[in-house]
């Protein structure tokens, strides 16, 4: 990655835990990677890995252990309601050595939610955090998720996700953006790619995407720009736009 | 996973490596997990893992090297096209300590797909793959993926993955297929929870995932058991759904 390159700033890294053997039986299609891809991406932070594992606490335990020490955020998503199957307390609260107990925070926020003394058992677990833990709000449905050092804890589903990262920005500390533009061009693909790959390495210090597809029979290529340097992605684009109709591929889109 | 009891068989497993920045930038939307996790259920392998990696060969063939050694199979998808940024192949590579030579049959093939003398530098690299490779048949683009030994690499394009799937499938030896059920009802899940539980501890040997869902505004519950003994989920099945009836749930669906 040309991001990485000596001269760069050093990126501020994340990675994704998805946890849930809905995921892995294909039942359940995950949407919280691209949306906190391009939500982490808006505050310069770089979504690095992902990585997705069923609902087995030291499985869990195992990558929340690697995952945050290779990056700088780890976020994991799925695991921490209700029922038998949401383990992922107890398994970060291994992961740091922690015990798990009842966080009289969390009971308010919950009995706020589900009414005074209507906090069973089953809801009862869901006030219960590691040791230590900050509990990021979830002003949905109560039931906060939580921090410990720079794993943040968030449940499944994609509308709570997307409310609690809101409340979560503040906490966290990003890098310079990358920026990025596409160009989308009805051309073959393997027909771009000598010319291709000899102007991106005269262009260092950016990253360039090549993705093919079809319209209908007629083969593209979206090639996509990325940088933190504003004068650096305008002089690629032109250098991209240049070559596409030199070869004579018809331009698409350009974003 | 009560799959993993000491009396249940071996079940066969697998692992999917998705390789590709534009997934991580939240560009593209991954659409390979769920169908390969459905595909692999189907002949009795297991998804327990997936992960997701830049297009940065040192970080590839790491994850190549650690997942492939934690399952029966690893498949990787992406990252074996034309241009500069498909780097797959020559990560896989040295995971193995193998050299990219090429290959005289995937010539043959992508010949036959562009047409003679028609193999330009950006093809031929398509026609590279590691020394011992076993060539994976591609029957819509000609570009083919490759096998060595348990790591199948194919493309990132979701039906080229899914006609080459049907290309592999002699090739790969699953356990006894796992069978579901699943019932939908409305119901709040964290007043089931605690239920849940007490059923779900006296039924070993099967799992028993629990999703909730808003149906406009009222709560619903996903109950998804899973196993590979067709009695124990007949049994499963029955106790789950008396146990809706009890609490007063409206049963939805059953499938």
């Amino acid at each position: 990655m040309d991001s990485e390159d000596s001269a760069a700033p050093r990126a501020v890294t994340a990675c994704l835990l998805v946890i849930g053997d809905e995921v892995l039986s294909g039942r359940t299609r995950d949407a919280n990677l691209p949306y906190l891809a391009r939500w982490l991406g808006e505050i310069g932070i770089q979504l690095r890995e992902a990585r997705v594992v069923p609902d087995v606490p030291q499985v869990i335990a195992d990558a929340v252990l690697t995952c945050r020490q290779a990056f700088d955020y780890l976020f994991t998503t799925g695991g921490i309601g209700p029922t038998h199957d949401d383990r992922t307390t107890v398994a970060v609260a291994r992961a740091f050595g922690a015990q798990v107990t009842l966080s009289d925070e969390a009971v308010a926020r919950l009995e706020a939610y589900y009414g005074p003394g209507q906090l069973n058992e089953a809801r009862l677990k869901m006030a219960h955090v590691p040791t230590g833990a900050r509990l990021i709000d979830n002003p949905i449905t109560g039931a906060p998720g939580f921090q410990l050092e720079n794993v943040l804890v968030l449940p499944g589903i994609p509308r709570l996700v997307q409310a609690m990262l809101e409340v979560l920005r503040p906490r966290l500390t990003g890098g310079q953006p990358l920026r990025s533009a596409t160009l989308r061009a009805l051309y073959r693909e393997s027909d771009l790619a000598p010319d291709l790959t000899r102007l991106v390495q005269e262009m260092p210090g950016i990253q360039v995407g090549s993705y093919p597809f079809f319209q209908g029979e007629r083969p593209g290529v979206s090639l996509v720009i990325r940088t933190a340097d504003e004068a650096l992605l305008a002089r690629a684009r032109d250098a991209l736009r240049r070559l596409l109709l030199r070869v004579g591929a018809e331009l698409l889109e350009e974003s």
